[in-house]
């Protein structure tokens, strides 16, 4: 087990002409390709946020803020009236690219208002480029610091023994900026002694399992065993299941957790099988403004990602996301502690 | 709805050399082609079992029996002392050739029983062929005649609306002779205008599905909407299901079923929506000599059927089936009744 091993998914640099840049693995190219793509303009961004070149609530929450940072510093010729005029509706455009992970709206409105602010106080737009760099790389620095904190809380609630362990989609580094939330909890218990073998789902129909969580896995030296989304009830009443740990898009202050479709499935078969099911993620996925999972909205995806082995022009119903409802889960582990759906209502009044 | 419009998966016929012939869909090749193949040896029925160009229980029972006549017609030199010495060899090398569907063994068994009795009784090996040709038309046709008889049976317990219903893999006529055992549900009861929806699992990792049900549903005329293993769930979660109806591979006596793998979390999942759960299938697919699933062969199949997304190398566990247990199973519909569990310890006797 190595974790450096793993790259980081996403980096940002200002270069020499005083462009903010953003490097960014493709996605959509593993586990055949690692590919770097470097991106100088929001639209940019938006684009590999919508094609899925990165993906995963946390990530798309840090490339949201560094697109907003992009506009600034590289699209408005330093010019305070139009950083001041067009921010609300660049914000806007970037917030609206993927509907249902609330940290890309929770990340680029703290920017904005962050900037906001600045302008308010009299600061210079010329002058942005440098706090928006810093910020950038700030956040990026705590991302990795929560998921370790995640991780080590996460690690805690496994059994003393070696552990087989479920996961969906990719909840991993590559989901965030470094380490991850769900794999996060892996790799730490991992360094502990206490993971035997790591369950795959394939994740149809984009396959963030198959492609993304087996390649992560590979690259630290853990052992994955891949599965098909339809196996896992097999596994589980095979005992071979002892914990399911999966991240989160959307969180409402009731528990309900919006996460990859397929999700909701698991915490079923988990809670037929008395398995716990373990949902990992920073306070930023927390959506205490929804009362309920009925409030997520659900992105649809096109139905080109399912019909690869169909028909042409079969009905095909793609949600890329579900609800698993708070009586589902054991317990949420966040970077500010592991609380039960019952202890959420207290969180959200304290931040 | 034009149930006419699907062609007979599997077809026998003597050629004027006095040939037996079977001749079936390769099902590898659908959706995109309707590919014939013909088999003139029992090897060549032995390796369309094997490569999936023929499958479903039903089927792979019926295209048994055909390979053992195969054998008998056409690669024994109608002598005698050949078909009785080898003629057990023979049927056993078709039995083994997948584990899980008891319907191959049986109508081996039952077909090589026949030919023995013949044998017993001094008819000439070179009089069989007309015998074994015409015993397979009556089976062909007993067995569109029982799937109609389940289709009738099945469809009387939906409710009197137009209903949605979720099948998995392909449990129509293309896992039979014709007409099928779930999707005869479907087209008896979509004649008699119950069916507003069939919801189709894609059935990863061989999509039959996808490919096999989606077909078959177009041909007929029957709307259907493709979805993700893994989105089973959602489906039911929003409402819209208000049956799950199944075919088996093989069926316990204490009612555990072996069905495509992905059957048994759609099991837990129906219950735990109070959707019901109807499994779909003949006489033939019981096995009253096991007492409950645990006893079932499982065929695990080639890791290459899952990776086509992942890493090469990585570890996969890809059972083709799984074991629903009796008690997550509404009833059972058969050609000679509907049962429950605990109705099969006399239906066993009584057979």
């Amino acid at each position: 087990m190595n974790i450096n091993a793993l790259p980081k998914s996403v980096e940002t640099l200002v270069d020499s002409q005083g462009n903010l840049l953003l490097r960014v693995i493709d996605q959509r190219a593993l586990p055949q390709k690692l590919i770097i793509q470097e991106c100088n303009s929001y639209v940019q961004v938006i684009e590999a946020i919508s094609n899925l070149s990165v993906r995963g609530a946390p990530l798309i929450g840090f490339c949201g803020a560094a697109a907003l940072g992009i506009w600034v510093c590289n699209e408005t010729h330093h010019a305070t009236e139009i950083v001041s005029k067009k921010l609300g509706t660049i914000a806007s455009q970037i917030v609206n690219t993927r509907p249902t992970a609330i940290n890309l709206s929770t990340e680029v409105i703290a920017l904005k208002r962050l900037i906001e602010q600045k302008l308010a106080n009299g600061v210079d737009a010329l002058s942005l480029t440098s706090f928006i760099a810093d910020y950038l790389l700030e956040i990026a620095l705590n991302d990795e610091l929560r998921n370790r904190t995640i991780g080590e809380l996460g690690a805690s609630l496994l059994q003393n023994k070696k552990n087989s362990v479920l996961t969906h989609c990719n909840a991993g580094s590559l989901a965030t900026v470094f380490y991850g939330t769900a794999l996060g909890i892996i790799y730490s218990a991992a360094e502990k002694g206490l993971i035997d073998c790591v369950y795959i789902d394939e994740t149809r129909p984009v396959g963030q399992g198959a492609r993304l969580t087996s390649w992560e896995l590979s690259q630290a030296g853990i052992e994955g065993t891949l599965i098909c989304d339809n196996m896992a009830a097999s596994v589980m009443a095979a005992g071979k299941i002892d914990a399911v740990i999966i991240g989160a898009d959307r969180i409402c202050s009731n528990g309900d957790v919006a996460n990859k479709i397929g999700s909701y499935g698991l915490s079923v078969l988990a809670a037929h099988h008395n398995i716990p099911f373990y949902v990992a993620a920073p306070l930023s996925t927390f959506d205490f403004s929804l009362d309920n999972g009925t409030m997520i909205p659900i992105e649809q995806r096109a139905s080109t990602e399912i019909t690869s082995m169909s028909l042409p022009g079969i009905n095909v119903f793609n949600p890329a996301f579900d609800v698993t409802p708070a009586e589902l889960i054991t317990c949420y582990i966040t970077e500010k502690g592991i609380f039960t759906a019952q202890e959420l209502d207290d969180l959200g009044k304290s931040i």
